[in-house]
């Protein structure tokens, strides 16, 4: 196998321990967060039917699909969760008791150039509540975000979210530009989603562009840049259409997060619309203040979306807080938790003739609960009490032939050096876990 | 969206709340049985090269590959762990501390026709171990599932071990009926593997098929299978070889499961090579004692398999042991655990009047680590207790006009009915978690 192959494909990743254990520590608290909301966990495959995913806005996440003929059958590595949870609801619609908090930790894939922190691969915890159309569902998913923000120790102004609605935007895009051409809201909200990265600019050429999806004049390109560039919640309600509930359902998302106690880590940004075409009402996002990085994790509601598949009308909200983004947050501030293999005895045999008496320690040590690693060959002593000592061992339990033939073990606690003699055939264990 | 198209892909499955409890149940025994033997989580991604798991022996997983071509490249959603595992090891060799003890919990693909209880995709704990040449390694791996087996709550005489040696029937082989074909011993390992699902006439047949890999001689194949037949641990010792090492490691093998406690969980099969053309020493299986069932886990020592991908000699054996075939004894057994969705306080305003102070209430109890359900709209008062009691849920807050004008909330115990009034502003929250 040459080098190049011993590596994982481009884009994936090796997970060795030291890499594994911080994956844990944060999907336990992905979990967590959850279980304090009272969301229960649900899965689907990672291979769907490519159709699931195929949708005509021209979405970055359409194009990335990787997907492939197999079998007769055209099939796809999930890019999002978003469409099976659908799925999911849909096949059992009517089942279900509403309002469903689900919440999902699984891998994606997107076929993108890599650039860095983009991977080809990368897990996202997904929080999605189906059957309730009010915004006291995003009020629960943007508290679970900051929530999650808190456990893993940022503090509270490394992180805030950007909340708009696209509801709002489209009333008042169909009262002006887009009165004729309603269709072209999804393209154009999956073009404006680029804004922040490519500049208003470069926006506004892409709006008026001949061949894009969108095609509008340069002035009423122009008005709905300016129209992006709203950072106050009251102007915004204010310049929309009267007859839209939009600007009512901002205020009152705005009194939620205040009960929530979370109003400061909250802004209006009407430039957010997400590059994900379901979306239909309030988006959300949270970001670094900084703005090193790419969002932290994306959301909204998108009460369509069933209804697009072919199912009955569902109104749903979630969000996707992906694995990477905050792993290079954590790392820029400080803050990754330092993690280390927990074992609690090591037990060490002398030689082969002392094996059975160690393997009869190990095994009452882990019949108790204890994280024991038993020696398997037979290294030399000082090996063993280095390694134990590197790896914050509590207790180095040997049985040597004086031992053995004495029918006692002897067990040294490595944090003070004390050590004991216990009987081999009936110490007491501390039971552990 | 047709009804066929709500449902997964053929051989795949979603995970309702009611079903990812019980993995999530069975994940964790896996962590924990792997933990106290001080082994440590990796993972590797579920698309790696196809050529990682090509191998020449006829193997029923080499055959059932997912592989396609994408953007260029030959693919495959790995079949299983062992191959990834050893790639990470080869990729590091130098730089990791021997003996390594990994595990892992992944997802693994297989395309096969669809039976009962067979899936395209499952789960598999893996437990590797790496560099260490002697039977202590069995020895632990197969402690290690016998752990597992009464963690899940079955009982000792469901479950039993057969155990073999590869190299003892490779030794009598070389000895005997291969002595001039060695090289046909993997694709002979391969088609005695279906001795118990086809039986010994068929396994004579393919052992003589002149178009198969083998190509004996008929009275060659039944001295093969003749040898498959013996159920005998020192019979076995007694037929093989003098100068091979393989009988005396069988029986350390025996006398280190001895002082395990669990000698009476092994029998000794001849017939057992497992189907997988890298093992290379003991080999065993863990199986249903009614013989209802395939096997539950497989494994063995494979110490010449960093060498085949072109890499150093490093010793090694482990084992893979699936979700499903466990899940299906465990029922069969009615042994599968209850497990309910854990959910210690409903919280309910009446109306959105009351909203702030529920949300209020519910992020207070929420921070003390209580599971917290808000109830996000205003269904009528008898639905919200008649939900909370079947979901075994302690405490019922009632936050009503009457309660939030005079300040306080109403708390009710659903066990016993009791309810009792706190201060809104500063009632004492019992930490939990």
């Amino acid at each position: 196998m040459s080098k190049q192959n011993l590596k994982p494909p481009r884009g994936t990743r090796d997970l060795y321990p030291e890499d594994q254990r911080f994956r844990e520590w944060l999907f336990g608290h992905f979990r967590e967060v959850a279980a304090r909301f009272a969301f229960e966990e649900v899965d689907a495959p990672i291979v769907e039917r490519a159709s699931l995913f195929m949708r005509k806005a021209g979405e970055e996440i359409v194009d990335q699909l990787y997907h492939f003929e197999l079998h007769g059958r055209h099939l796809a590595l999930r890019p999002e969760m978003t469409p099976s949870i659908a799925r999911m609801v849909m096949a059992r619609a009517g089942g279900l008791r509403m309002p469903l908090r689900w919440f999902t930790v699984t891998q994606n894939w997107r076929y993108e150039r890599m650039t860095r922190g983009r991977k080809r691969e990368h897990y996202q915890w997904n929080m999605d509540i189906y059957g309730e159309p009010s915004v006291t569902a995003e009020a629960e998913l943007i508290a679970a975000v900051t929530t999650l923000v808190d456990r893993v120790g940022l503090e509270r102004d490394h992180v805030k979210i950007r909340v708009n609605s696209r509801s709002l935007l489209e009333a008042s895009l169909r009262a002006g530009v887009l009165r004729d051409r309603p269709e072209v809201f999804e393209p154009l909200c999956v073009v404006i989603d680029k804004i922040e990265k490519i500049g208003a600019d470069k926006v506004t050429d892409m709006l008026v562009d001949p061949a894009g999806a969108v095609q509008l004049d340069a002035a009423s390109a122009r008005d709905v840049v300016a129209m992006l560039e709203v950072k106050n919640l009251e102007d915004a309600v204010a310049a929309a259409p009267a007859d839209s509930s939009a600007g009512s359902d901002l205020l009152r998302l705005w009194s939620l997060l205040s009960a929530y106690g979370i109003e400061d880590r909250v802004v209006f940004d009407a430039s957010v619309v997400r590059g994900l075409a379901y979306y239909t009402g309030i988006v959300f996002e949270a970001f670094d203040t900084r703005g090193a990085l790419r969002s932290i994790c994306g959301g909204g509601r998108y009460d369509r979306l069933t209804e697009t598949l072919g199912g009955p009308s569902i109104p749903a909200a979630g969000f996707g807080f992906g694995d990477v983004v905050i792993a290079e947050l954590l790392a820029d501030m400080n803050k990754l938790p330092e993690l280390q293999h927990p074992v609690d005895d090591v037990v060490f045999a002398f030689d082969e003739a002392q094996r059975a008496a160690a393997i009869d320690v190990a095994t009452r040590l882990r019949g108790a609960g204890h994280r024991v690693e038993l020696v398997l060959g037979t290294p030399k002593l000082k090996r063993v009490i280095t390694d134990a000592d590197r790896d914050g061992v509590d207790t180095l339990w040997l049985v040597g032939p004086d031992e053995v033939e004495r029918g006692v073990v002897k067990q040294r606690r490595l944090a003070t050096g004390e050590e004991s003699e216990l009987p081999l055939d009936s110490f007491a264990v501390e039971p552990r876990g």
